[in-house]
């Protein structure tokens, strides 16, 4: 999988694990709904405050995102 | 600290201990040599793509900096 897709497709995972639907995530994150799309479809690309605050509301690490993410892409 | 330093201090010390000059970095990720200093000074936020590039140069994974960018932020 590209780079740029993995966190798109582990974000929208770990929403879908938590329940959350994409309206009370970025509720949560206090972001627009509409990018919550964008980044799950990776048309946008998170900043690591963007990262950190989903990770907050999703109640998992950053640090475990990103083991994820590293065991989908090719290093 | 706050978390936009956190990921500065981090990937300066990781530049450090890997004795690569902010050039060197640079040209080994193909980015402008001031980028790597706007990153370390925390005026700029990497992309997700940034950051794999720059753990590749440097030989570490991403989750293992943010392993210590978590250490040193309050979650």
């Amino acid at each position: 999988m590209k780079l740029e897709q993995a966190f798109g497709s582990v974000l929208r995972k770990k929403r879908l694990e938590k329940n959350y639907t994409q309206e009370a995530l970025a509720h949560s994150c206090k972001v627009d709904r509409t990018f919550i799309g964008l980044l799950e479809r990776s048309k946008r690309q998170p900043t690591i405050t963007t990262i950190f605050k989903l990770c907050k509301a999703l109640d998992v690490k950053p640090s475990e995102i990103f083991i994820e993410i590293e065991s989908m892409v090719d290093l």
